[in-house]
């Protein structure tokens, strides 16, 4: 399993009067490393959407958060793909201060479900792209 | 002309760590106002783009900040159209504190054009929709 | 137990170009209700923070998003509390269409401790604040 | 007169239902290019507040949205600093698509105060302050 790591500054737009990220900025962060994932892959979300007609859709989410991040910290958000099967991928994430390996601030789990962009219905994931991820799980 | 005031009361994920509410968090409160006012006036997005193939969008703005909101603030958001003609509404826009006539935190224009939904192209405002606005000007 | 219910319109800010409500958004109107549910029982984040120095900080939550919101629709936004214990509440929440008992579209809890507003240590829950949160559990 | 430009990349998060980047997400993008601006020069927002007791605050804003940035768009975010004078500083800034030289995507002037980060007045740039920035001006 091969995880991916996108470093995300810490801006005044993610923080909150208690002087700290606000929660659900860390879920814009889990969702960007998620995309950087895929497009590292050569994945993007319009592509998806025009070639194969399918959008990636957050369907669940657990997070913890372990300490609080705060305004210019410097972040790296991991992604990394537990499972992919029938229509759903789960992804284990994290994001630490300073550095990929450095202290954890946050971590949980997506469940990302593969939708018919046009009606929204679960399709399981297509064999063409599980073959371009296979390398990245 | 009449104006559309509406009250929006200031959350943690409208503040930054400045303790103060957000600069870009006013320019969402600026468009939910114009927002509420076309719907006041019975017009919906979603509406404007099935029946009448246009979308409604910002193309400029002027704001200056006078004082800051805060945390727990009741705010009160008002639009004045000013203008309409040929692709272009002008709003005249304010945010309050506590009452309509409340001291004045923010205040500016908008520039809306109307535009085709699918080509993004200018479109001057349909007589159909002038007609419905009437009362609003 | 007492739920608390806000209502909540969906505005353009909280849409992505997958035409539905942004994940992250579903975060925003689940601490707005929280947020509410405490002004009903008389309790401001700010007179926490003055009066008893704490602060109420979100350390979990688990969601699962069963059906998209989009533009426009009418929300209603739940919070329960179904724990009060040492320093922390759980908070049971749903966010539903067009009324209080409407369609499901994403659920879940969140887990709020109570923490010392200039030393973000957890705290022990104050029996004053219990009190007056009483009728609402 | 140097500029700063930052490479900005579009996410789910700034888009909306129209299926462009959201308005106010441009203002999320224009601050960070300030503040990456003043990041370079050595200065950071908490070191601004702790040595000097100053705050940087937006007040006031012109903008012109030009064309539509879409999910997935590489953007370049410029600010320059055009005066610093009193307690003013006035930035020029545009957001342009896939190059520093690319397509003017959006553009505007941003005029921030410095501000005494406890009592929110306005207090003349500190020398100290501008000698920092001399070359970037």
């Amino acid at each position: 399993m091969t995880a991916f790591v996108l470093p995300v500054r810490v801006y005044l737009e993610d923080t909150d009067a208690q002087g700290v990220v606000y929660n659900a900025s860390y879920f814009r962060f889990l969702e960007r490393a998620r995309t950087e994932w895929l497009r590292a892959a050569g994945i993007e979300h319009n592509r998806l959407r025009e070639e194969l007609g399918i959008s990636l859709v957050l369907v669940g989410t657990q997070v913890k958060f372990r300490r609080p991040a705060i305004l210019d910290d410097q972040l790296h958000v991991r992604a990394s793909l537990a499972k992919a099967t029938g229509a759903r991928f789960v992804f284990e994430q994290d994001v630490r201060r300073d550095s990929p390996e450095g202290l954890v601030l946050c971590e949980g789990i997506a469940e990302v479900a593969c939708m018919e962009a046009t009606r929204r219905k679960p399709r399981r994931i297509p064999e063409s792209l599980l073959d371009e991820l296979s390398e990245w799980m």
